[in-house]
This record gives structure tokens, C-alpha cells and sequence, in this order.
């Protein structure tokens, strides 16, 4: 059987793709099962020496809404960085870049909504009052010489409003970056979009002077459409894809146990096209076997599940 | 939460897009549960209630090889035909092809191999053996005024041979064209391949004179690439796409519960894209999640399980 794919490019893609890893934080933070620190600490590791440049580790949300995530101030302390890879913590406000720059943190990311009810249920307040929550938390994370990188959910439809109309996901997008980040992420938090949406709205923040050279993605697999979208982002230049090891976190918005893009799959993908990652699919593979077993469950994706 | 996908559309893609159903026959013959003969008849039924017009209704396979479809006779004479509805079977060779004269069908199903092991594997004969076999099989289906189509399988990869040359399977996949058959399905059996040798394939096939209109792409899921590969094969011109409600039927050469591209999956994605298939995505969910119970594991797919 074979272990990986075969190469056959396709005209028209990047040559190289930088995936950005965050199964430590939003896989794991959307599992039921707490994970022990210790493997959270191997998790990391493991993650690194299968060729991963871009982990984000962890979050410095409050404990109350995110107890997965509780031991981030330790996870830092314990974990060993490899030189040259990059470990972005998730920093909800001013009290978490507090705990960012207590640790030495030297990138972080910021979450904001594109549509008004996930603002007000995740954030507390209306997304114009979520930009100036995250303008001083941007300023002084700049100042200290971090780099920022903005989260945008919800950027093809919510559970309550339905589709979010492109140019209000363009405009508060476009805010975020305004801000300072340096890359905004376009999530599809429920996983709904579809190629042709992906394709539209990446063209929207082009026509509003926003090159895909800043923009990643972020897909969520519950509806199973998050290959085929990234392969739509990707012809439009995107070269920065989220995905989580394994395909760990489920979605918080539908009973599926699929959450994010397994970062095996996209791999899979990515190497048949001829695209460099700079990761080793078998390593990473083992990875998710490793944690699954550790989670009690069995990887949802589908790349894992078969080499195992 | 949202029932189904929002529209977008996507240029340089199909109108409409005709699913062709292979989870009667694909499905349940590599399901390791013998569905009892009630539970076919109403899965036909349902199958066709949620708009789907070509629907494989069985295989005319020696029971010793595929004890699953055994009641194929059975089936034939019990199941209520839809006014409009196709239902072809799958015939191996000259006594299946008996079968199927004396049951009345209409529309018939060969299946080849694209290398010289699976051909001896599965059929027991070279490629230019199963060649001459399936010669007066599709003579005389065509003269009993049949419509014959031909599956070419392993065209992306095999376990034995590793990546199957391009133009191997042009060659072989024009053979079975030049015998009658109006339509040549092009399947990634053990579902290795990627969009860039998705469209290298049809390309290749182009090339040498057969028209993506001539074209059908059948991909299983097993590494999760099967909807990125259809997106790539309709950027072709392919307009017929294999796919099997709820995703059901494991993949035979991989320890992987999944196997064909889930109908659901698919349509979820062509409806977002404007594509029309006639199908009712809801009543369809229904279908596999009644027909999950009975094989007594959960579907597959990622949207029958978001939906449910």
C-alpha cells in the first residue's frame, strides 16, 4: 500500500505553502477531554519534528470558558522550541497580552467575528466595539516587537444569521489588518462555504486593495468541503492554510466530530500537487495515532484512518 | 443551523451536473453486512424519491465473489422502477450479461482494469484478456438495444504497481470506449490520485480524441481527496460524477472505513456552487441515516453527520 501520494502538478499554484498548524489550540480547545499537560508538551514536539514551522500552542483565554486550555501559562514554561519554528499564542484581550509578554510571546493572535451575534456570544460586545478591544491589544503587542496575526470567523455564514454578506467580512476584515496584522485569517467556523464562495470572496478583499499574499484560510470540515475549498483558495494565491493535526476538535455548532481540516489531508493534497510544506506525512500520521489514542478517539481524518 | 449550502457560483464550471448513484451496487458490495433483499427495495425507492436519476441497482457478479449482491435476480423482479429513473447493473462477463437479458435491463455496467495486476486479481486475465471478454459482452448488449457503460478502475494508483502511467490508461480506457460503451467512468479505486493528475488524466484523454463529455470520474475517499478531484475534473468539463449515498462502502485495499465520495458530500457542494442536480439533499440525508441503522455503523459522510 502505498504511503503517500503521487506528484502531478497543476498550473497555476504556488509552489510552496505555509501550513499553519493549530491543533494544539483550536483542536485540542474544542475536544471534551482535557489533555494533560504532559502530552500537550510531546504534542508540540512531535508536531515540530514532523516539519511543522507554524504552531500556534496554545491560548491565553480565561480558564472559565476555555478550561482545555487552562495550563497555557505552564505549556509555555515546559514546552522546548525548536529554532526556526514559530509558536503564535491565541490573545483574547489586554489581560491576555499581559500574560503573552509576562512569558516572552513573541506572536500572538487576535479573534474577531464577521458577523454581529457571534460578536456579541464569543466577544461580549458588537464588532465595532471587538475593534477597540483589539486596537490597544494590537498597538502594544507591535510595540513590544511581536507579530499579529487576526483570526476573522464566521466568514461564510453563522448558525443564526445565515450567509454573511462578502463586503461586511471584506470591511471588518480589512479593519483587523488596519489594525497592524500582518495576515488575516478568513475562517469558516461552521463549514459551510463552497469553492465558488471561496473564490468570491478572496476576489472581494482583492478589489479592496487586500492581496491574497495576506490572507489565509481557515476551513472546518464538517460538511466535508474543506479540501476542495482550499484547493479554490489556493488558485486564487492564497498560500497560508490552517489545519489541525489529525483533524482533532469538533465543530462546536453541529453534532459532527469533524472539526478542522486534518492537516494530513492537506498534505496529501498539497504534495500530489508537486507543493512544498516541509512536512513528513508519515511522521505527522504517527503523531495523530499518538494523541488519538491519548483523546480516546479515533482521528477523523481520512488520511490518518488509512495509513493506520 | 442551516440545512444547506448558499449559492456562489464558480465560472468555468457545468451547468448541471448528472450523479450517478453507485451506492446500491459499490456500496453494499464492500459493506461487510448482507443487507436483506426489504431493505434494497426501499433504498431504491428512497434513492430515486430524493431526485436521483441514475441509480446502479445491483451487480449480475458470481455470489461466490460477492455474496453481498447475491439477490440480484431477486432485487430486479421486486423493486418498483421510477418512470425516468435509470437503473443499470453491473455485468462481468457473458452469463451476467444473460441474467440481465432476461430481466428486462436496460442499461448495463462493464468493469475493467487499468494494470495488468488487478486485471489478473479481479478478472482474472490479462488487460488484453478482459479486452476480448468483454467484446461480445457489450456486442450483444448493444444490439439488444442496451445502453453499456464501462468503469475503467485502478486509473490513478494501484496497491501492487504504484502510480498507474497516463497514457496506460488513455489506452486501455479507449479500448472499452471503442467496443460501444457511450461513457467511460475513470475510478481512483483506492483513492491516491489528486487534482493535478485528475486533470493531467482527462487532458491526456482529450488529446487522443475522447471528450470530457465521454467522461465520468469515480473517486473513492480513502485520503479524502475525492471532492478536490471532482472539483478539478468539472474545471475539465467532466459533468457525470460517481458517488454513493452516505458514503458507504469501505475501501477494500485500505483498513479505512471509507470508500466512495459520499453523495451528500458532493451535492453539498455542487448546490453551492449553482450546479443542479435535481436532488433533494435533506430527503437524501434521511435516506443514509435510515440505511446507516440497518448497516449498523455511522455514515461516512461529513454532511449526513452534520445533519443528523
Amino acid at each position: 500500500m502505498t504511503r503517500g501520494p503521487y506528484t502531478v502538478h497543476l498550473p497555476g499554484l504556488p509552489e510552496r505553502v505555509t501550513i499553519y498548524e493549530v491543533g494544539p489550540r483550536d483542536g485540542l480547545q474544542n475536544e471534551k477531554a482535557v489533555v494533560p499537560l504532559d502530552v500537550k508538551v510531546e504534542f508540540l514536539a512531535r508536531l515540530a519534528e514532523a516539519g511543522l514551522t507554524t504552531i500556534e500552542a496554545t491560548s491565553f483565554v480565561h480558564p472559565k470558558w476555555v478550561p482545555q486550555l487552562a495550563d497555557a501559562d505552564e505549556l509555555l514554561a515546559r514546552m522546548k522550541p525548536v529554532p526556526g519554528v514559530r509558536y503564535p499564542v491565541l490573545v483574547p484581550n489586554e489581560r491576555g497580552l499581559d500574560r503573552a509578554l509576562d512569558r516572552g510571546v513573541t506572536e500572538i493572535a487576535i479573534f474577531g467575528s464577521a458577523t454581529e451575534t457571534f460578536a456579541q456570544r464569543n466577544l461580549n460586545r458588537s464588532i465595532a466595539g471587538s475593534i477597540e478591544m483589539f486596537a490597544p491589544v494590537v498597538e502594544r503587542a507591535l510595540k513590544a516587537g511581536m507579530r499579529v496575526r487576526a483570526y476573522l470567523s464566521m466568514c461564510f455564514g453563522d448558525p443564526w444569521e445565515g450567509p454573511t454578506p462578502i463586503e461586511q467580512v471584506v470591511a471588518v476584515g480589512r479593519e483587523l489588518l488596519e489594525l497592524g496584522c500582518y495576515e488575516l485569517s478568513l475562517g469558516d467556523t461552521i463549514g459551510v462555504g463552497t469553492p465558488g464562495h471561496v473564490a468570491a470572496l478572496i476576489a472581494a478583499f482583492e478589489e479592496r486593495g487586500v492581496e491574497a499574499e495576506r490572507l489565509a484560510v481557515h476551513f472546518h470540515d464538517t460538511y466535508g468541503q474543506a479540501l476542495a475549498n482550499t484547493l479554490a483558495a489556493l488558485r486564487c494565491g492564497v498560500t497560508v492554510v490552517d489545519a489541525s493535526a489529525g483533524g482533532i476538535g469538533g465543530c462546536p455548532y453541529a453534532e459532527s466530530a469533524t472539526g478542522n481540516l486534518a492537516t494530513e489531508d492537506l498534505v496529501w493534497m498539497l504534495h500530489g500537487l508537486g507543493i512544498e510544506t516541509g512536512v513528513d506525512l508519515g511522521s505527522l500520521a504517527r503523531t495523530s495515532l499518538w494523541l488519538a489514542e491519548r483523546l480516546g478517539r479515533p482521528s477523523p481524518s481520512r488520511v490518518v484512518q488509512a495509513l493506520a
